[in-house]
């Protein structure tokens, strides 16, 4: 069931973006396809899930929380863009696909990349994603804070670094939390901010928010340990390779997957306020959980 | 005059800047660094100086353009960085130091970019840049335009079609608007904003820009030409080089100066609404058409 909520999310989010991004007859028209490219591959859109369920609590106009989980969905698909080009990971393949660089070119890649992440803003500061202004600049500041130098892009950083350091438990932690927690985080608060919601539920969400961040993340290095490329749709055990510090690495595979259900538990307790509006967040905190791919 | 005026106002925004851009004590100080050597690199700071003196004009709080002035500053060197990158210009040298990808290593400088890129919105999002919303929204709203996939963004990607391309002077032109044009046209057009100008000086305001936006990048062209690698502080003739079609190419370099002049006098009539106030804009016009780097 959450999977076909999930899906049609998806659905709305791709049509949406379809209409956003342009076409033109001049020959920057490139550009534009390689965006294109890049976002419309087929992703589960678990981020803009996760915005347009949150708006629901707080009956946010569905269309509204659309544009804005939209422009997470560009800023996710740019940090995609350029954690593949071969001075980053140097991937080949996501989700089955060529990456852009790979069907673009590199300079093409990067130049996509830019675009998204500028038009992730140019979306959220349009008064077609919310009528009152301070709403719409809290959505650009919370989304830049996540993605940028203190959230995913120093979490990129970081994740570099590791390659050569060694990073115990908390560094490893640390990381996680900047490189893909901070924004499956504020795709939750963009709902919230959205929704004008009390600040007592917007720190019962953050909480849940850190929380399904980190339980993403550790079920990734167990899909990267045990997964097949086949079911990822990209390389596995890259991390192995790399001898990079995982949660799997410093806990093994049981004490991770032990972890991982016990944090969901947790997690999931911190909706308890919601009472039955907070149904749809706890599936999706189960789904993360035992998520194949 | 205006040198010194330039030079007080460059000090200003890289006093800002300094202060804006954090240090940390964790592993991920090495993008911060990297994005403080990529943005404090001496820059003439044109951008900042046309914002704060367009500001000026409109009686915006100096405090609130500086920021402004900043965040254009963030957009410009990230723009620098990722242009210097081996798969875009391949460029070693910059204002005669090593570009942020010699110096950083690659991977370092596409995250020391993006991370400067996302700040700019973080820094025009926050209400110390100015008390009322709906000011901050339409700032956020034209840089992003000015400097994304229909702005500058496109306009690279037509820079790199152009190396390969036979472009015309129509063609040559609209490009060269979109890559460089747009944001000196938006740092104008923010000083406006903060002002909050009238829509009929905001149109003296934009022809204006678009005029000097032009005369900038044929001198810019004639430049690339006629200096030195010493006066110009990176390699000169790469254009030339290339067989990329440029003003100079296209009209020869008699026709590009004498081009340059009569624009600039027509860019300067639309200043004329403004009178005395409007005296600073009509000496910064001048120093782009005599500037020798």
């Amino acid at each position: 069931m959450i999977k076909a909520a999930m899906q049609n999310t998806a659905q709305e989010v791709e049509n949406l973006i379809k209409e956003l991004l342009p076409e033109s007859e001049f020959a920057e028209n490139k550009l534009f396809e390689a965006m294109r490219y890049s976002v419309l591959n087929g992703g589960k859109r678990l981020r803009p899930f996760l915005l347009t369920e949150t708006a629901k609590m707080f009956g946010v106009k569905h269309d509204n929380a659309l544009r804005a989980a939209s422009a997470v969905e560009c800023i996710h698909s740019y940090s995609l863009v350029h954690d593949d080009l071969p001075a980053m990971d140097n991937s080949d393949l996501r989700r089955g696909n060529p990456t852009t660089h790979k069907k673009y070119g590199e300079a093409t890649a990067i130049l996509a990349g830019d675009g998204l992440l500028t038009y992730a803003f140019e979306i959220l500061a349009d008064n077609r994603t919310h009528e009152d202004a301070a709403v719409r600049c809290k959505l650009v500041s919370a989304l830049a804070k996540a993605s940028g130098m203190q959230g995913m892009v120093g979490g990129q950083m970081l994740d570099l670094i590791a390659e050569t350091a060694a990073f115990d438990i908390g560094e490893v932690t640390r990381l996680q939390r900047m490189k893909t927690g901070e924004l499956i985080a504020v795709s939750i608060e963009m709902g919230a901010i959205l929704g004008q919601a009390a600040n007592q539920d917007i720190t019962a969400l953050r909480n849940y928010a850190q929380g399904i961040g980190l339980v993403f993340q550790i079920v990734d290095d167990l899909l990267d340990y045990e997964s097949t490329e086949e079911e990822m749709g990209k390389p596995v055990g890259r991390d192995e390779e790399a001898g990079k510090a995982t949660f799997v690495t410093i806990m093994g595979i049981e004490r991770a997957k032990e972890q991982a259900t016990i944090l969901t538990e947790q997690t999931i307790g911190h909706l308890s306020v919601f009472g039955e509006k907070g149904k749809t967040l706890e599936e999706i905190a189960r789904y993360i959980l035992e998520r194949k791919n």
